[in-house]
């Protein structure tokens, strides 16, 4: 048997997506943000939405630009203090010590020490209500060395990437491996009856 | 040191949303997705997005509704295969022996046995390319009752969600707890420096 809970924006899995920008000043900022994903394959691209009151918001309108760092389990302090507080008060790199990146792509920066960074010029900008979305054309994505494989794979072990879960407000990391997409479910249908 | 790897549609996570439709003739049909996300929190939105070949496509245009239901670890093969086939092809349900629910709020049907499901009213269809983006209004949200705890909280390790890493096409299982949102963070920034 079901419950219902009500109209809630709680769903599993929710990503921890770091949305690097550059203010008026082309000081970098990063914000954390749980609402995005991929939206299309062609072109790439990645949404992510951000409150009106954010720095982020008006930096994206300014510079229409952004990427999207992706942080490591052991990064996740970091990750949440990102969204945590704003930039207009705090310079989030300074506080961490971490070290932003001039992308050579968009006017944006990406966060060096996280695993994998994302590239985006911004596309679309839809006013939702409470959120607006922005979607990102990726142009490029940079994974660091050691989280390729021989064959230049990213290795998701590796990356340990961390997901939100929005209900209790916590984050969790990536379990075991469970199955190859694509093939597992050939059990169903016409080639399990054929 | 960071290598390119070209503009491609990767990060972590990705979510396995299977979207749930009626067709002209009142079919259900289910269709997995990795490409999505909670995009708006009010009114509380999910985006989700399909290949306009694809059956579910004709049926968000016609019904305007569907649901997303998210599958357990235990139910990932149903979910692959749910992306594999098209609802042209095979009823989907019949193949896994799943039972498709009527939603009392849209039209459209979810998945009975997965532990969790939204009802989404669609708000706003965007052309991106390859893929077009349907924003839905969640009106609901339903859970088994035995992923609840004592105060209704969803739990997350009785959900046991799935996640899709798209660079190798594979699904891993939601880890071990790792930190609670809003908190952790305080290390960094004024806090730990007044």
């Amino acid at each position: 048997m079901k419950t219902s809970l009500g109209a809630k924006t709680i769903v599993y899995p929710t990503p921890v997506f770091v949305v690097g920008t550059y203010d008026a000043e082309g000081r970098p900022n990063v914000m954390t943000v749980a609402w995005g994903g991929i939206c299309c394959s062609k072109p790439p691209c990645i949404a992510i939405s951000v409150r009106k009151a954010t720095y982020t918001y008006g930096n994206l309108m300014e510079r229409k630009a952004f990427t999207v760092s992706v942080p490591s389990r052991d990064q996740v302090a970091e990750a949440d203090y990102f969204g945590m507080v704003s930039g207009r008060d705090e310079d989030k790199f300074a506080a961490t010590g971490l070290t932003p990146v001039r992308s050579e792509l968009v006017d944006a920066p990406y966060v060096q020490e996280f695993p994998l960074a994302l590239e985006c010029r911004v596309l679309l900008v839809s006013n939702l209500g409470m959120h607006t979305q922005f979607v990102g054309e990726i142009l490029d994505i940079k994974a660091e060395d050691d989280c390729l494989g021989a064959d230049g794979e990213l290795l998701v072990e590796r990356i340990a990437p961390v997901i939100y879960a929005p209900g209790e407000s916590a984050y969790y990391a990536v379990g075991e491996r469970l199955a190859k997409g694509f093939a597992h479910g050939r059990r169903f249908g016409t080639e399990k009856r054929a």
